[in-house]
């Protein structure tokens, strides 16, 4: 595979180099400076939080910890990387990666951090205002300019070749991490217990997942973004949700799985295979030409079936959606773009830039986009019983069977998620199939 | 336990209520209002790194994860607490512990972030400046002023019972993680599984730690500050150095062992013996009155004397440390304050307020106070083989022993801390006895 990457990583680069010099020659520039970004430390502390570089740096170099560091792309001359690494005796100098894109730059490592020398008309992109009031003088230029900002978004949205190989191993590794997580569940470990399975598994830090992951266990997992990992194993052991990711070379995945704990009621193990078979039916939907929120449209309707068919509502699967109660069901979106960023750029921008909202009655939806080749992006169907959303439901005529609802409610809920890459001429599932 | 941290918690908050009145009366203010602070997401993208609130909110309340929150003391009311407590089906919402502070205080939660109406002189303390900007008014009051933010560090400088208990506790559940560590290195996993180890039985997730851990094999036991977790065993195994605590009620133990290799030349499991022997008689050294500088020159003097005694260095003890050689062998400081900050505060302030900065020769010493009860510091002798700074020695007549030198060189370094509270008398050591 090495090899194969190698290769795709060259035709990778030479795309962004195409792509950023017609850029240039559009907007009349001589150089782009892309900086990587800086951390601050904790207020009043001189100890740092988590860092991670910004996206249009990491877009050529995937160096996910480069602070204080520059890539400057010129019209003729090769990219020049300045990469602060410090020699000291307290830090492990930073090293660069055995990969081919090292050839392709001039390359200066610093010791101490400092701006490139710029020439002519420059566009600065990432966090350039955090430079002032600091040490490094920012550099001559205009920071972020809008247009030119929206076209290197456009740009991430279309994922190369070699971007797709790299979301491809990152689910291969997050994969492993979910099958851990599963037995960890099996072994009735506490919520962080499953969660150092999963990192152990997935061989990564906390501090390098590309977004926090969630390990529900019962009620945790009907809270969307659950934010915790309870050191203690709860007594009755219904439902695991797991929505965890890994990054490849900066690149992230975004795996969610579900599972029946030996108290949960048989109904909760049947509707997590139904949610299963609606993921792959919507993955199976995902190809060039499609409008994205038309599978949110697809997600409910479905979600209705599923919903009539297991007695969960007593009435038709139109009525069920046009009452709303899907989306009190579900209250999320469908999915949304993935790259660099866990929900990736210019999602809900149009192709020329102006804004393209999520539809009123969908605001959670991160993606409006019509589908093309290169575009990648989760498809998590979820089926939850959170009372904060139900409970207004009771007031009204809407005839959801509440005794099985409250049956459920121990359970939590249910995500399921894979990560889809439109081809030519529909979809790949980046996902690998698994047990679980 | 729970019952004596409650009583003793009682009274800090007793303590603490009696000296913010005393310097609202000197600095003639009508309320302090502490901010707890709020995190930005990383630059360009939706995600947000780990979140520490403000020390001086924390000596109050321990809630490290609140953010848009506020505590108001004012000179006769309770203190009012507005805890910013959304209830979404996003999150779980944030909850108050059960501890008798909550009974003392006035609690507001409130849904959307707000700043609390404030009457009179005020002074605001904590990151008010990251309010400029956003949805919500920065209050009246003058932010962080010099006079009181260092009366207030001085306060935290000196632990009531309660702190030392809370300190005490952190250290008990870091010990175990330390154990794990180690057991960890015996199974000859990569710095990933013992770091991972020393998480899952210290009961934390790696966003929670006081500092990054530092779990370094081999050379990287001599890298001061080394801050990456290999996913690879080692060939060899030398040695393990673990640097590594735990909060308790947002008090951070900080403690280092390290472990020789079934590789490691027989000398090393020696060295490690007397720099815990070295470490045990600094600690004996802490009482009231001393000069924590004084322990920095005790330890390079003592160190000498082992360099000597195990033939590492063919000259006299005074020698040593008179040609620099004991500052190549160990360059960071004997040690700092620590509370709810690693790196505690006021540690390089006189008692007015005046800059006590590390002397000349040991600029990286982080305390240069003469102790008093109460204060808690740590005590971290070390002696390593770090290629940078012995190389210059090569090319003078320092009688290093170097082919000794050469063989060391594999196991990086050592390093013994352990956590210890000034008393009345001497000193009280708040790290657990353990096997290792």
């Amino acid at each position: 595979m090495a090899d194969t990457l190698d290769r795709l990583q060259k035709d990778h680069i030479q795309r962004l180099l195409t792509a950023y010099r017609e850029l240039m020659r559009q907007h009349e520039l001589d150089a782009i400076a892309l900086y990587s970004g800086h951390a601050l430390p904790h207020y009043g502390d001189d100890q740092y939080p988590e860092f991670q570089a910004s996206g249009h740096f990491m877009h050529w170099t995937a160096l996910l910890e480069a602070q204080h560091s520059w890539l400057v792309i010129t019209p003729d001359a090769k990219p020049r990387l300045v990469l602060h690494a410090p020699t000291d005796f307290w830090h492990l100098t930073p090293s660069l990666p055995d990969e081919p894109w090292v050839g392709e730059f001039d390359i200066e490592l610093v010791n101490e951090a400092t701006a490139p020398a710029l020439k002519g008309r420059v566009a600065l992109i990432g966090n350039v205002e955090a430079l002032q009031d600091g040490p490094v003088a920012v550099p001559h230029g205009e920071a972020n300019p809008p247009a030119l900002t929206h076209a290197l978004d456009e740009l991430r949205l279309y994922k190369s070749p070699y971007e797709i190989a790299c979301l491809r191993e990152a689910n291969r590794l997050a994969m492993a991490g979910h099958e851990a997580a599963h037995a960890g569940f099996a072994g009735a470990g506490a919520e962080l217990d499953i969660q150092l399975a999963y990192l152990g598994a997935s061989r990564q830090r906390e501090s390098h997942v590309p977004y926090d992951n969630i390990v529900g266990l019962n009620e945790h997992a009907g809270v969307l973004h659950y934010q915790h990992y309870d050191l203690n194993a709860p007594t009755g052991r219904y439902s695991l949700l797991v929505d965890a990711g890994r990054r490849f070379r900066g690149y992230c995945s975004d795996i969610t799985r579900t599972h029946a704990g030996p108290d949960a009621p048989a109904l909760f193990g049947r509707l997590i295979k139904a949610m299963h078979e609606l993921k792959d039916s919507l993955v199976a939907d995902v190809a060039p030409g499609v409008d994205y929120a038309s599978l949110q449209l697809s997600m409910h309707r479905r979600l209705a079936d599923i919903l009539v068919s297991h007695d969960l509502y007593r009435g038709t699967a139109d009525d069920c959606v046009a009452s709303g109660a899907t989306r009190a069901f579900c209250p999320h979106g469908v999915g949304h773009s993935l790259g660099i960023q866990v929900h990736d750029v210019a999602g809900l921008t149009a192709p020329d830039g102006t804004p393209a909202p999520a539809p009123e009655d969908h605001p959670a939806l991160r993606l409006t986009r019509t589908l093309a080749p290169g575009m990648v992006v989760t498809i998590e169907p979820g089926l939850y019983f959170i009372p904060m959303l139900l409970e207004p439901l009771r007031h009204t005529d809407v005839p959801v069977n509440w005794p099985l609802v409250e049956q459920l409610q121990p359970c939590g809920g249910i995500r399921i998620e894979d990560n889809v890459a439109v081809t030519a001429s529909g979809f790949d599932n980046l996902t690998p199939k698994a047990a679980i």
